[in-house]
């Protein structure tokens, strides 16, 4: 495996978070032998302060493949409105690539503010930097995805005048994290859940995506998009289709998306709660009169033979109770007609919990010693207890993807397309205030209206040693 | 709660190590206010004696509460054959009564040889020494309940000359293991196990009850019965029975015993190995030229709707590889179809563990990090982590269940009669001698004709912190 990273935004957060150390990661674990990284923004680095920027961010490398990386990295200073600078670029990619003997695969990650993808996608186009003949080029990007349906269509368009669709890697992280992978998995090779999965065992689903923290410094970004556009348009819709979907013919990437694309489709939203936390208009770079949401909870129905009926929740917000990204499965109850008139007994459930700590449990229901009393009990799979804590980082396993060319677990455009339909037809309620640390009042009666509750603070992974 | 405690055989292996430990702990939990106990038996004791030969048994014992039990405790030297004896019992029991402020309720505990039982019965009846009127009378005993099906009626119909069913308790100390009256809550009050409990999702189950250790010094009472009769008639085929059995209508005893009798009634062998252990012959008291089996290995079928097709797997044996009594239920497959020509993967199966440990566990299917490899993973709960081990001993709760009168745990004469109707149909095969610590080739064939194997050392709990 060999390739040239072309890194669009090679000061921002993103590349130094996570493409480096995600790159250093695919090095050690020998998923990538040769390559070369060019970093290209407006600002004043030379590859030597480059280098320095990056390392804190490197923890506790290998000085043997840290060495190996900072011989392959180059700094490009250049503003993407400057033709003359592309020019230039196209001479150092092929210098770099003639350099480190790689065959010509080139990875465009652009980790640039969105408004910049069109003027990139024009200038590689105009001066051919991705050229896909006997080796391959690959854009790569991550979400906002576009404001609503119209914008998502014309950047789409506009990638697809430059790149076919078989080249664009659009990245929702979460979908490169392990219990998300594992969720078809787990629907589809056990008999214990399999045969369930569907309307008559299945009571209803949540999907959480909490942050314990507001906007911070990121209230200007923030404020243009909101609870509904920067979570539920994307990794909360993405969670839902890999719930709902049908099995796919196989596990690849055509037929994954096909798959979540049709159960998209088949999803409506029944009722809305929208909230503002308490303090968020006194955040830096926030209107004062700004009327985003920092909260969103919805109920949706998936319209089709498995899931008619079966209420699906969506929840999401800063400044929530407890960080925490799960899906919750409950099951309706067993008739348990022998227990008539006696006793009642909690339902089964299944917690996926993504993160913080990543496993799934299953609370069911068992003998309390000494009576015949009903109690119920947990069984876990900690998967970070058995595998160390997020093995491997998400970033790690996508970029891996983009190298192998495996898509399955990045968004199509007609993806985005469907789930920005979910989102553009929702009728935006009055948005609440919510204290923080809590939640708005509308999303309370939200579920409570369906006689159900919230399970926000379910994190039982973290609270036990996994006995029970 | 008050009864006085009648022991015919009070200087026995059981009285002194479970019915006086028992005793002990239901008056430490005040399952039970006022008592006291008559122990009858040939030997030299004499109510200090008795006392002192009982003490090492009740370990860590609370002195004020050993003091309590030491005042009640009255020894009363009998052979069964003395008529004149019982007439001196019957004025024992008045003045002990009387005494201790007791109702009348008497509990007579067979802790005999089963061939006293008949004498025994006559005797009570001869001398109304089991009234039933205001205050009730109760006898308890344990297997063998008969060697075939002919004297088991015969015992079932000599007791009933003196005792009405209602006040019989048949003890299989199994049905009062906590995990075993677990088995109908895990069952029916599960939605992610009931809907699964049939032959369309269960491949096959097997009920292993096996032991480390040989015969020792039992040899020649073990010798009479063997395998087939000293545990597959009675605790194997009750955990079938309760594994198999029905959702009854209510969890109450009338109710349960129907419905493990119907599916006894269902029930047939198909086929069969039996062993003895290399070394058998020489232990103590052990005839030279025995034909007495100390390992059988049974398949069997229930034939109703729920489980045809279904094999029922029973294993048991003497010198085998661990000690351990267990339930494992292996699911079938699901289509898994996306995954076709590319992965297999692992069954699925809830093991429940009944000794040493005490819990459930469930191996499912997961993603391997890094890879879509599949990989079983277990989920499990451990009873004894959670409660302590062996929480309450099985005594405990089948004597605080006679004191209450509830016989839901106890083995009814037509359940006894149907388990006798299985094994005196069975045609034994040729007896194979086994290593210690293995098992029969016929056995080893007998489940690998059906393309399975063995599950005779799951002991998962005790391998594990429970962290999957």
């Amino acid at each position: 495996m060999n390739c040239l990273f072309v890194i669009m935004g090679a000061s921002g957060d993103l590349t130094k978070k996570k493409l480096i150390p995600a790159i250093y990661h695919l090095l050690k674990n020998k998923e990538i032998q040769n390559f070369a990284i060019i970093g290209i923004s407006r600002q004043d680095f030379t590859t030597d302060s480059l280098i320095k920027f990056y390392k804190p961010y490197v923890k506790n490398s290998d000085p043997k493949i840290w060495d190996e990386i900072k011989k392959r990295i180059y700094y490009f200073k250049a503003d993407f409105n400057e033709d003359k600078k592309f020019h230039e670029l196209a001479v150092l990619m092929k210098k770099t690539e003639s350099k480190h003997n790689l065959s010509g695969n080139r990875l465009f990650y652009l980790a640039t503010l969105p408004e910049h993808f069109e003027l990139i996608a024009h200038q590689l186009s105009k001066h051919k930097l991705a050229p896909q003949n006997k080796t391959w080029s690959r854009v790569v990007f991550e979400k906002p995805f576009g404001n609503d349906l119209k914008s998502a269509i014309k950047l789409n368009n506009c990638l697809k005048r430059v790149f076919k669709e078989d080249q664009i890697y659009r990245i929702d992280h979460y979908l490169g994290k392990e219990l998300v992978q594992n969720i078809s998995i787990l629907r589809f090779t056990n008999t214990i859940l399999e045969p369930l999965w569907n309307r008559k065992y299945i009571d209803h689903v949540q999907i959480a995506i909490s942050e314990d923290i507001g906007v911070e410094q990121r209230g200007g970004f923030y404020d243009k998009y909101g609870a509904l556009k920067d979570v539920i348009q994307n990794h909360s819709l993405q969670l839902l289709a890999l719930t709902t979907m049908e099995s796919p013919k196989h596990l690849t990437e055509k037929h994954i998306r096909d798959e979540k694309v049709k159960v998209l489709k088949s999803t409506k939203v029944k009722d809305v709660s929208l909230g503002q936390y308490n303090g968020y208009l006194k955040e830096p770079k926030v209107p004062k009169n700004s009327k985003t949401e920092t909260f969103a909870a919805l109920k949706l129905n998936v319209n089709n033979d498995r899931w008619k009926n079966v209420p699906f929740y969506l929840v999401t917000g800063k400044f929530m109770k407890e960080k925490l990204a799960s899906i919750y499965v409950e099951f309706k109850k067993t008739p348990g007609l022998m227990f008539e008139n006696v006793y009642d007994y909690p339902s089964n459930f299944l917690a996926i919990q993504v993160q913080p700590e990543e496993g799934f449990y299953v609370q069911i229901n068992s003998k309390s010693p000494r009576t015949m009393d009903i109690i119920p009990i947990n069984m876990d799979f900690c998967h970070s207890c058995k595998f160390g804590p997020n093995t491997p980082e998400a970033y790690e396993t996508l970029l891996f993807d983009v190298l192998k060319g495996d898509q399955s677990a990045f968004i199509r455009s007609d993806e985005i397309e469907e789930a920005w339909k979910i989102i553009d037809k929702i009728k935006k309620p009055k948005i609440q205030t919510y204290k923080k640390r809590g939640i708005p009042n509308s999303a309370k009666k939200l579920i409570k209206k369906d006689g159900k509750q919230w399970h926000l603070t379910i994190n039982y992974l973290s609270k036990s040693n996994g006995n029970g």
